[in-house]
């Protein structure tokens, strides 16, 4: 069970990781702009055990999804001045002035309950940013394969399944999945990711049999690619492994 | 023919849109921090015109596409050096002191070829923010439906499809999907969205045997939602419509 404790949120005037840019362009004559921020391609790898019939997933605790729960379970002001109580409310949680550590600017304590860390335990493929210009695509993924997952798998048997565009609103980066399959031989580490850069990751198997109830199980937290690499499975590899789920 | 000129990056220090924050906690007794930005939740919905039997989607130009297809197209220093190079390029063409306006500010112009407007064209399924405390995610998806497409569907013909989570990483909002089934009568507009708030979406039909082609044919730029709802409905409606195409 994860504990989540001590949290604080605060404004965040620079960061390594979120870079706000905007564009201004003509489109079509018409002067626009938009706000953007840039941010690296990716890759996501459905991976099947084949000895133990199971897909490999990773499963770890996102600050992003949990802090979505957090603010649902604070208190709202009536409809009409909801939105307004609102930016308040963060306004002042996030206030520059509030230096971290001080009572006043820690949120989700006192009398509001705190959702349990469970809730931002996010079920997703193996995944990573393509953020390394002297590997393709394939490669990117292996590696992401044996750091998350611990599986030694040939570039050769990756198959890639199709990409398509992510937060088409904000970033917009290209992502590519793969498939691949495994088998326990292939199994040389723990996986976990690489503790050094501070991912905390669980390495989780879904027995086949399972793969549908789970995909649309809306308790479990999870990505899309997770129920899209299932159905694309169960379509594509189905005469090959028999499941007789349905869908 | 979509044409985009005049592309200016600035950095963005404030935004109505992107806000980050930096939020601080404990996790099993370890300090951490991560920089994530609040966003609604979201509902989308896959049409389908049972007159035409055409999946109906919208297509719409997204900055954000363009750009990353734009940044492909810059000029890259060897390997070794790139990344540092890229960001150096960026930081000037972001350059806070440059006025907007000015000739040294643009990008993408002079002698780097600049994509053309087609590559930010993204189809999506119809889809809206859920920024409407006192509506129900089906009345927020109906209201998207009528604005965005035209269509005027009763709140009762929404089929909840599952949900998930999105951009896990950065925002970790909820996505809910719905399925709609609409009739040629249903069809009251034109569609387009509100353009007084910015938005030039054009509709677009999909016919049902080009649908599994188009789902996985990755020149069209798409997201996700699109190959996971064709396929869903492939698997779940294709009795009922005698699909007899390959997934």
């Amino acid at each position: 069970m994860e504990q989540i404790n001590d949290i604080q949120v605060v404004p965040c005037t620079s960061s390594n990781y979120l870079k706000p840019f905007r564009v201004h362009y003509s489109q079509n004559g018409t002067k626009k702009s938009w706000d953007f921020m840039r941010t690296h391609d990716s890759v996501s790898v459905l991976i099947f055990n084949t000895t133990s019939h199971c897909f490999v997933l990773v499963k770890q605790f996102r600050p992003a999804v949990y802090m979505c729960e957090w603010e649902r379970t604070q208190p709202k002001a009536p409809e009409s001045a909801e939105q307004a109580a609102e930016e308040k409310e963060w306004a002042a949680a996030a206030a520059p002035e509030t230096p971290r550590g001080e009572t006043a600017a820690t949120v989700g304590g006192g009398e509001t309950p705190q959702p349990p860390g469970s809730v931002g335990m996010t079920y997703e493929l193996c995944a990573g940013l393509v953020d390394k210009a002297d590997l393709s695509l394939e490669e990117i993924a292996r590696q992401e394969v044996l750091e998350e997952c611990g599986y030694d798998v040939p570039v050769a048997k990756l198959r890639r399944i199709t990409s398509y565009r992510s937060g088409v609103g904000v970033t917009g980066a290209k992502q590519t999945m793969f498939y691949a399959e495994v088998s326990d031989e292939n199994c040389v580490g723990e996986g976990g990711g690489e503790p050094q850069e501070g991912e905390l990751i669980e390495v989780v198997k879904v027995p086949l049999h399972e793969a549908m109830t789970f995909a649309y199980d809306e308790s479990i937290p999870k990505t899309m690619g997770v129920i899209f690499s299932f159905i694309w499975f169960h379509n594509n590899m189905s005469p090959k492994y028999k499941i007789s789920t349905n869908v």
